[in-house]
């Protein structure tokens, strides 16, 4: 009975939900789970799509279940579970059947995972999965990095369940190997700035200017019916404007303010540094999470250092500017980090449409994806989107607000890691002539290392040497 | 003929003028290197220390004339050659004999190598040098990780060689394996971040407010003469006052500001990522050295989106009470980086004395060393820096115009990337409450990831759930 177009193996949150989306869709799915006790519950919450779903409690029997070509999707925590599954499955799999992680692994373990597998004939899919659990089940938005076999059996099932924009669905194949996951790494960079600079907005007012969060949340909500329209503005937007039933205060004030974090936001910052692509808009969210955690030590230091803030006197306007100035900056630098890695590893990664699946069912879906992709389809001034005459227009219309912002939070004692480091990159990559003439300078005083005089090549020392 | 007490393998510049200083300090050396043809000029520069000096074609014969047990210091590109050459060097050696890497290696490398010596009875020692040339020539500051059987071997002669503040040598057994090349690291990082803030200072005064690098240099060389006395600010301040002997034009106006890196700023903020320690102060370094790199794409950037810079109408008071903040929220930023460190590869790394081997001999040499150590032999609340009654009140006096730096940057258009990171993180750990609790809200209301309540420990979630 090998009638399952593909097999889901791991019935956690997400796998069950994109298991659902893909019965609701019509396919036959066979799923799994490494405790089997969770099977039945799940079958029995599927309803009228448990026609479509085929349980299996032995992996051999699950793997049986599919018809070949085989497609495994696992969805299991990444890392070192992972590599227990490839090693428990590829005994019983052909030459030809596909492994896929949907999970958020490091690209570099899919990579080495996927020419591992390729010395046996088999397919490695590393899959970046975004949208959450309402995402998977009603239409995520997906990275593949795999080999074209693979994507073309995958493809009809994915596109199907994916999110769709205008029709388009939020799912393609991006590159070989470890293409998705680094993309869905980026995309989790990216995701990891704009929620530190909205977190820095709502500081500025609540503190600043005593604003209560319902009236930050109603100014979110507003923004999120322009051109800021973006899901993380639509439910920060909500999220304010909810009491806490216990207290009856504000909810996001009984919120203890330390963040975690799991891997994907440490790894974009790694690989940015290592390919010479410093996204500092993201490292200022991955340092700030990290300093949040340390509320102990804030705490002490409040009392020592003095914790006062000034006044803003900034309104809701000249917020939204800074901010999509902020924003505008941050998909840049995820951008960028793009091109330097597609370099680096030989992807022929697409950025228009990249962006373009970033449209819908993912965490950083906003109205300016559709600018952003037209802007890769255009002409791009030494390849950066700052350059493009859309987003150099509209830079040039909120660099301003930026300035205002920053130059007030500074003043006020506001701390704003994110917005700052935006305008720290903004005006360093706008100076023809910058500084790092001084750091030449002293790195040849100091260790001989030399520099290039402006306009000759070669290596040149001071008259300091002579 | 076993006579000489330490043997160096390679007479490229660092390694010889470390073979020449403990020639001149009476310990017998033996040398030789990988091109043998550079021996002989190596000799003959020697001079009156040549009869010190026991120079060898042939790597067993140079093996052979170190006394027992043997220590053999390695000065050779790091990476893939130190791998080399102990391969080649071990089947000539006996247990107990100390093999040093004396180059900047990345402190993991060093922690597999002496792991892998030490199943054969060989000890690794990973010894940062820093002072460049001159330093090494004359007495730089060595940072040493290994055994206690090597130091008690090594640190009679390092002692002797080394830098000496008030008579004490700065050198030190900082702890096993990678300690020593994971704390010359992170100086490294805090030189990365403090050549930075001195080219943005430079920067403001040059294009803000039309200073001569003359004028910029007569201000660091006075500041050279009071607290801010260091070594950096002493170079810069020499440097900016030299003319181009070709042009007549100031040097640094010939400078292409497009600077080099190698390895140690990126591994540092690689690994203060990896910690959870962000060092903001070190990555703005690294990154404003990566997009230095990107001239081309600036000057087209110049084009597009302007580069005027507006007036700073501050001086040099304010500049230095600037500089002095950014200067202690930069080695803050390193010690927490050291002690995140010994606590994740259990070190016990001294960090007053840390600061006191740095006040001699090394690039970030710095009066305010003393001060460091001073406050770290005292009470420290939370365990940081910035908390020292001494720390405290300095930053107390000098965060205004650190703000007031900031503020006019800004509002210039003059990139501050490190200096605005320095206060970034001031403002953010002086905060008893911050803004992170947006964040958590925002992560439980997308993936349902949970909160702590104030004052409440366990898992959460928000009524958007309910």
């Amino acid at each position: 009975m090998s009638t399952a177009q593909i097999g889901v193996y791991g019935l956690g949150t997400m796998g069950s939900a994109l298991a659902l989306n893909m019965a609701e869709h019509g396919f036959d799915v066979a799923v799994t789970n490494r405790e089997t006790e969770w099977i039945a519950p799940f079958m029995a919450e599927a309803g009228d799509l448990a026609a479509k779903l085929h349980p299996h409690d032995e992996l051999e029997a699950f793997v049986q279940g599919l018809t070949t070509p085989r497609v495994i999707l696992f969805m299991i925590p990444s890392g070192k579970p992972m590599d227990m599954m490839i090693d428990a499955v590829t005994p019983l799999l052909e030459p030809g059947d596909t492994i896929i992680d949907g999970g958020n692994a490091n690209f570099h373990d899919t990579r080495r995972r996927a020419a591992a597998l390729a010395e046996r004939d088999l397919h490695f899919v590393g899959m970046g999965v975004s949208g959450g659990e309402a995402g998977a089940r009603h239409g995520p938005s997906m990275m593949v990095g795999g080999t074209s076999h693979s994507w073309a059996q995958l493809g009809p099932i994915l596109r199907a369940i994916a999110a769709t924009f205008e029709g388009d669905p939020c799912v393609d194949h991006l590159g070989p190997d470890g293409a998705g996951h680094f993309v869905k790494t980026v995309h989790n960079g990216i995701e990891y700035a704009e929620m530190q600079v909205i977190a820095e907005i709502y500081g500025l007012l609540r503190n600043g200017a005593a604003w209560t969060p319902q009236e930050i949340g109603q100014m979110f909500s507003e923004w999120d019916r322009g051109p800021l329209k973006s899901y993380l503005i639509e439910i920060t937007g909500k999220a304010l404007q909810y009491d806490d039933p216990k207290t009856g205060h504000p909810m996001v004030d009984v919120i203890k303010d330390a963040a975690g974090q799991k891997g994907t936001g440490r790894w974009t910052v790694v690989e940015a540094v290592r390919l010479g692509q410093s996204a500092n808009l993201i490292e200022a969210a991955v340092g700030a999470r990290s300093w949040s955690s340390e509320k102990d030590t804030r705490q002490v230091a409040e009392a020592i250092l003095g914790g006062a803030r000034g006044g803003i006197a900034l309104g809701s306007g000249t917020m939204a500017d800074a901010f999509t100035a902020a924003r505008i900056l941050g998909y840049a630098q995820g951008f960028r980090l793009l091109e330097a890695a597609a370099d680096e590893y030989d992807w022929p990664l697409d950025y228009a449409r990249i962006a373009e699946i970033w449209r819908a069912g993912c965490i950083i879906r906003s109205a300016m994806l559709d600018d952003i992709s037209a802007a890769f389809r255009g002409d791009l001034p030494a390849g950066q989107l700052i350059l493009s005459e859309h987003f150099a227009q509209r830079l040039a219309a909120c660099i301003p607000a930026l300035r205002e912002v920053v130059a007030a939070a500074v003043t006020g004692g506001h701390a704003v890691p994110a917005l700052g480091a935006a305008l720290s990159w903004y005006d360093t990559m706008r100076q023809g002539f910058g500084t790092a003439n001084i750091i030449q300078a002293q790195r040849d005083f100091f260790g001989h290392h030399g520099f290039e005089r402006l306009g000759e090549e070669g290596k040149h020392h001071g008259p300091w040497w002579e």
